[in-house]
């Protein structure tokens, strides 16, 4: 893609400044920028850079005053970064814009597809699935049997779709992600050995989700794990069986689920927390990185955090004198020997 | 699948009640039984459901008395869960009746494949290999050059084999595990660099191994990584080179084990557990979730919580004080205070 | 491969001492030394294995006085684990010595690939891609558009390459391995959904980098998540969106670095590390396993622990007292109630 700052002026509806006919083909930040590319100034801390930056053109805010000369050609909008980020989207679209269906891929015969789909070579998709329209599949992803996914979802390469569950529209799932694997259900035997229990259930995938990389959304036992409306999944993250999660809540890498706790909706869940099974979490809850949830919550949109947690704030206060336990030990045992001294005095 | 009630009695010996030609093709909770499920009553907490589940048919104890009119046609067993049971089990491996082999996929011309494989679209056996009877091996797998899998073993979606790797028989590796990829071995080297320790061993799987989604299981230095007959091993786990699980040991998702560390048999390894290198760890032992194990542990069936590690019910006791850490603090610089002025006043 | 001792003898310049003409097929550790297995001796710890073992040849030193009778037929050279250490490396080189192109596989009519590649069945390597010289591509990874990889790079089954990421040379990627996946933006809306926001950036590996099995890297969103030269990242690992890991830093197994987080050169963090977003790590720095790291370090080359983190020697100090806080609870509370006592005394 390449632009000329005229083009962009107009698609963007704003005042070009500067050189009309320069070209960008690349995005940068606006201290990064070279010849050719592309950048924006919204924040003014960052104003400073506009006069040394080598970004060809630059998009700036309608009443910004300069206050030095400026290499670039400038695009004057109303706001800056919206209309940056619509460009973004747009040129993000460009690249997904896959289409047609690449040699070697596996459709079933009992599969049906809508239209417009991309399908990757290597991909797979199996008995009685069935896909919506606009959807794209990249290379060597998997679609079970029985499996059904929306409109305008995007599966990234390599992702596995177990049988059976259900992906619904505008839902995009990153690379290496698992979907429907079995729930980690053992019955204990009295040899000591472990006996499966199966996992009949499936996994629902509500509209608007985003899933990251290599994540694991286990199957129900029965019945479903659901992923709510909006939900979003950061990478490498756990979601045992008979998880619900609910509406729009967010949860960032390597946090971890376990089986059959239900999570409420705009829940925000950081990094490397731990939730326990059979728990239910009130929407709104919020949670620190590494925190260890254990217990139900009931009381909404409070936040947590610690392992186990403790309220927010009670947890920064317990945090802080962590470091002063050693020597709040050493003035508990002089405290000592001074009162048993006194004691002695009299 | 579709059965009549009438089919369903007889498969569990059981006694039909009310319409014997009404017909399920699907299992759900009877809290959430519709038109077509099938249901079971078990736990006599869930009685209310059967007056008012919408469950097509419902599995219940023979000597279940009724308190009210039932919608659904009952079959009468000897024991509910039990014959539910037998019915999910039954309901998995038709489930999982995948036979014959895709096209395209690749085997190596000097591979060698039991009867009755399965082999899906895309996967790849290479050269060698031997791959058992009755052996599934999905779409997008992939089997290194001289990897062995026993009898009846379940190969799911773009599982990872690499070379030498030997599954035993009846073992489950779910969708996106790795197993034998290189130990994290490197030499620090004078100008900073390291340089990497080559990974000659492989990973040996034993029999009646399930092992869950995204996990990781890497090859030894030299030797063998081995995971012991009836381990049980969830979604996310990290097994570093070297590591050795004991027989019927189970691991929760997203738990580490680092490197050349033995596990005993039967322990019980929670959510997001981390285990340090080159330790031992007696059988029978159990860690709570999040735990940090860092040190070898010889005492067998003892429970484990925090990080790091400490008997179970101290631990539990300390975690309780965290909260009270703060107010702990003030206290003691209070009796500090009363202290002084006592000695003071004397 | 199969050797006689006068081979191996040749090839490390050594003495054979015993049965020339003897064969070896594998290597074993000392202890577990088989008949045709080749094993060696260098710390003398290890040295009463040297009269029990099994293994048809033993590497030893050249000054090694034997105190017994000995099986095996030894090679006496200057240095035995460094011996050893080569013969390892050839091993493991003639192992990876794939070359050729496996069919069915996918090069896009616009990718450019170097001589002496090695690409598996159902590899895919997608517009105008380019890949280096000697590179080895393992059945069913995926190499999205625009991505160059360098010479010498050697990139296992499965991983996913999205587009327009860059690898060097010599890099090693292990199986399942995601780079290049969307960073988690989103921006909150004012009815409680998110917004996404396009990550339009990419990753940069850089020379001899190399990357576990199943570890994600997340494209920048503008600019470009960085691995410095000579990083070695285990597997699981979290790597977020515009991260910079300097050069020759180890991370090892299931930690994770949050969005735009700046680590510096030789930095070591172990295992289930988390380190919050938009902070900056000296270099040098060091993190006990399971740390979590909250705030920017300016100090060079020193040990932290604990979550959060406090210098690694006052961390150990702290976790020695927590056992003891019930105790220490109580005995401040027996403190309180014995000063009270002396004042009421008074």
């Amino acid at each position: 893609m390449r632009f000329t700052a005229a083009e962009l002026g107009k698609l963007l509806n704003g005042v070009v400044e500067g050189n009309p006919d320069v070209t960008v083909s690349e995005l940068a930040k606006i201290e990064e920028g070279s010849t050719g590319s592309l950048s924006f100034l919204a924040n003014p801390k960052y104003a400073p850079h506009l006069y040394t930056t080598n970004a060809s053109v630059v998009i700036v805010n309608k009443d910004l005053v300069l206050t030095g000369d400026v290499k670039s050609t400038l695009i004057r909008v109303d706001d800056a970064y919206s209309a940056f980020s619509v460009l973004l989207e747009k040129y993000n679209t460009i690249k997904q814009n896959k289409t047609g269906i690449e040699q070697p891929s596996f459709i079933s015969t009992s599969a049906t597809v809508g239209e417009n789909l991309y399908l990757g070579a290597f991909a797979y998709i199996g008995n009685n699935a069935k896909i919506g329209k606009n959807v794209k599949i990249y290379p060597q992803a998997y679609i079970g049997d029985n499996v059904k996914v929306g409109d305008n979802s995007v599966i990234f390469a390599g992702v596995k779709i177990y049988s059976d569950c259900v992906v619904g529209n505008n839902v995009t799932i990153h690379a290496g992600t698992v979907i429907g694997s079995d729930g980690f259900g053992f019955a204990p035997q009295a040899d000591g050995s472990y006996s499966k229990v199966a996992q009949i259930g499936n996994v629902v995938i509500e509209d608007n989700v985003e899933i990251g990389a290599n994540t694991t959304i286990d199957r129900a036992t029965m019945g479903s794990t659901i992923i709510g409306k909006g939900v979003k999944l950061d990478n490498l993250i756990q979601i045992a069986h008979n998880v619900e999660l609910g509406a729009n809540t967010v949860v960032a890498a390597q946090a971890g689920i376990s089986g059959s706790t239900k999570i409420g909706e705009s829940c925000v869940i950081a990094g490397q927390v731990g939730i326990v099974g059979h728990i239910t979490i009130a929407k709104g809850s919020q949670f620190g990185a590494q925190s260890g949830v254990h217990k139900t919550i009931t009381e909404e949109n409070k936040k947590w955090n610690g392992s186990p947690i403790d309220p927010y704030f009670n947890s920064l206060k317990t945090i802080q004198v962590l470091p002063r336990l050693p020597e709040l030990e050493r003035k508990v045992y002089e405290l000592d020997k001074t009162i048993k001294e006194l004691k002695g005095d009299k």
